[in-house]
């Protein structure tokens, strides 16, 4: 349906400076796609040996970037583009592509070169302090690199000086236009309706999920999952599936967008949720407007609205009763002696088990915002000043016991376990995964009022007009519209609880037997 | 035994202008080294969809690398060093740097980046229109843009004024210190030893081969050509083997050389003997001296060594006797029902049959130079203004008739056949291949002098002697000395015809037991 042939199009209107930035840009990006590539290869097929290379290559590659895109000519053709942007509409693919470039360019002007080296270099080697402390369950061991971390989180915000908050800045670098004072009070009444909730669902009898951790071989579940997301839409003529120890989704151009995964042979639901999850994030990629391959508008908007994508297809569809109405019998075929006497009412169950637990990337749906919102509360006090690195451990046990009424026994299980914070930054990325959980209740919401046959469909193994609405509402539409702009385009409000609230409250209300 | 740590590491001598021009070198390297990564992973894994984006990203860094290597300050800096290596040995790192680079540059800064943008951009619409041409046998169809490729390569060849014959530049860019005079005279008495040779063969009783065409499974043959290349001295950790559709070797950095191949089923000798030769390529790139790392000295230093290095171990070791004395009773166990019954002498004569044919690729050791010097005759007469482009087929169908006694019956196995022309240059490369084949011959009996009870080892299995004997008298060296150079240096003469024809007489003399 889509053209696979994503050569650049000639923008409608020929508008010389225009021209000029788009060779800039278009030259900038392939430079970015080929870093991505870089990593993808060195998650997959990389040999050990090519790791030290591998590392000064990417940052090469990311330093001409950057010195290109930083350029002052690039400054001046946007400056002088002013008059023609203002005679277009907003919506025009040019007036989108100049305001968002503006934005980006404004943005990478404030952090000096020499800001961006210092951070790189530090990123890299608290990275590697930390791959030592984490199986070591050390936290004293990368505690200076921590706190390095945070002072160079500091010193970036500090460049964006018109903002209301000192965690706004870093949370504006994925998600444009969100702010600590638009998330923290939903956040708190999110919170508030978890804890009880998870609570009730503790007291009741546990879903048994057994069937889940019998013994199913590699190749049978990834023959299996690539089944699956074929149906579900992926273009495996723009892409593919390849293994890796932490999954992720990534794009070298419109026509290649790879995901990857990691298969465990005694849990049948870690391979096939994380890759619907990838192919959610990939599926949007493949979706962009093949006009805007090339340019800064050719990727999801924001990490909240793309992470919205992941657990739409992974949660919304994917831990559905409908989805395995269909796939079910399909996968009892492919593991006769393991699920043969499993019923599709069982396993749906199973793979919807609500349990308290340490480790945010293995927790169910329900509980797993509080994880998130555990680490942006920590990182919110660090950055304020109010809880000291030194203090964070104790910090992070006191609310895990609070929140999901366990303590980590270890540092491993407990403060270690995220990458984020010791090869990013300390804030501005973990509000987003509860932030897309509940904008894809929001976007499904919107869905299924403006077409409530597709849960029928699914149901029927069609899953054409499910992709086709959210191709045309959300994916096709790149960076055009900031997340907050395509909330209300598509949903007619901003960001709300009650939508992802209905959601668990009616599913977990059914499958626990109790009022939630 | 090498260290896998690639790390640059710190030249003996800090000259502060030196270490500018490696910073620089460095850089470069960096995205040549990406350049090779974009190809290999668009001839393994890219899906179909991203192929236009791709060839986007090559032009994009190819001509950023361009323009940083012409950049008049690297010339600058070679200039303000002159003094500085004056004051060096021929020998030392710093010294040969200096001179690789600074005769790199002096190549490099003579074509302009418009005619090289030009070129490209006519190798690409051509290779193209061959790819269509050549399953439809339709050499008209691509005879425009061949006719373009000559005017091309005799463009290019212009550039560099002071050359005897006009195919030198060509020659001097993939062979440095090599010429026309230099070859012609040899490849004369080659071919003039050659054909009544092959006719004698050609008159004796043909060896049955046919134990090489039955069924082989594909998992099977990689699993033991894996184990080959391994015991052989193939470092895994710094590369890895992965299907293609035509095989190569690339490097990504000293510690990532990686190699590709094809599997036959019914073909048992072809993905062996290519990964054989591949590895060959593989093992000069891995045996790189590690000081060399990110610098133009950190490659095999010419088209026509680096052809030896991997002949050699496909053809006088991989088709000795005494290799499969030590390799034959695996490949047994591993196709048992199919080699059960075939003596180890019988495998050896099977994978030493002479028999003249219309492919290049697919031809023995003896008859492959006459295909190699059709080209390299074809191409010096079209370059000198004797052969039209037009004339081309039937000049190629006679030769073949003259050399080989076949005539093509299409212009696939005729003169479409090889991609050189029609992805390249006319000229600088085919004279490579014999002159591989010649030196290997060469390196062998110096090898043989310097150590004779390598061939004892090999029986034994035991690759190491022949292997360190390589890499300190060979692949260390990189491009530190030329050709020319290092023919002297290892053999104590410059180019000969002697070794090869004598090894050619003995082997095949043994083989089809008449005097040669």
């Amino acid at each position: 349906m889509y053209p696979t042939n994503t050569a650049i199009m000639p923008l409608p209107n020929q508008e010389p400076q225009l021209i000029k930035l788009k060779h800039r840009l278009s030259e900038i990006n392939d430079i970015e796609s080929v870093v991505s590539l870089l990593h993808w290869d060195q998650a997959t097929y990389m040999p050990a040996g090519g790791a030290t290379a591998r590392g000064r290559q990417i940052a090469t590659l990311k330093q001409i970037a950057h010195q290109k895109f930083t350029d002052p000519a690039l400054g001046q053709l946007l400056e002088d583009l002013h008059p023609f942007e203002a005679s277009l509409s907003y919506d025009s693919l040019a007036a989108s592509l100049i305001r968002v470039t503006r934005r980006d360019y404004q943005r990478a002007i404030r952090v000096p070169a020499e800001f961006m080296a210092r951070l790189s270099q530090h990123q890299a080697a608290s990275y590697s302090a930390w791959s030592k402390a984490r199986p070591e369950n050390d936290f004293a061991k990368v505690q200076p690199y921590l706190e390095k971390t945070l002072d160079l989180s500091l010193e970036l915000a500090s460049f964006f000086n018109n903002s209301q908050h000192i965690a706004d800045p870093l949370i504006e670098q994925n998600d444009y236009g969100m702010s600590v004072a638009m998330i923290k009070p939903i956040f708190q009444q999110l919170r508030q309706q978890l804890i009880p909730l998870i609570k009730a669902i503790a007291d009741s009898p546990p879903i048994n999920n057994s069937c889940l951790h019998q013994f199913f071989a590699e190749q049978e579940q990834l023959s299996f999952i690539k089944g699956v997301i074929f149906r579900l839409g992926y273009d495996f003529n723009r892409g593919r599936q390849d293994k890796t120890l932490h999954p992720f989704a990534t794009k070298f151009s419109i026509g290649d967008v790879r995901m990857t995964t990691r298969v465990y042979e005694h849990h049948l639901d870690q391979a096939l949720f994380s890759s619907i999850h990838e192919m959610g994030h990939a599926l949007y990629e493949q979706g962009l407007a093949p006009e805007f391959e090339a340019t800064p508008l050719a990727r999801g908007t924001s990490f909240s609205v793309h992470e919205s994508q992941s657990r739409l297809w992974e949660n919304l569809i994917g831990r559905s009763r409908g989805f395995w109405e269909w796939f079910y019998p399909q996968l009892q075929g492919t593991f006769i002696r393991q699920l043969g006497q499993t019923s599709a009412e069982q396993f749906y169950r199973a793979i919807n088990t609500v349990q308290p637990s340490l480790i945010r990337t293995d927790a169910d749906e329900v509980t797993y915002n509080l994880h998130a919102m555990i680490r942006f509360d920590l990182e919110l006090a660090m950055l304020e000043g109010t809880l000291a690195v030194g203090d964070l451990r104790d910090a992070w046990n006191e609310r895990y016991q609070k929140d999901l009424g366990l303590i980590p026994s270890n540092d491993t299980n407990g403060v270690l376990q995220d990458v984020h914070w010791f090869v990013g930054l300390i804030g501005g990325m973990f509000h987003g995964y509860t932030l897309g959980n509940l904008m894809s209740a929001q976007f499904y919401e919107a869905l299924i009022d403006s077409d409530p046959e597709i849960p029928v469909q699914i149901e029927r193994g069609n899953f054409r007009h499910l992709h086709h609405w959210l191709r045309s509402e959300i994916y096709q539409h790149g960076r055009k519209y900031t997340s907050d702009e395509l909330l209300e385009r598509v949903t007619g409000q901003g960001l709300s609880l009650e939508p992802f609230m209905n959601y668990i409250r009616n599913k977990y209300g059914y499958l626990y037997n109790i009022k939630l």
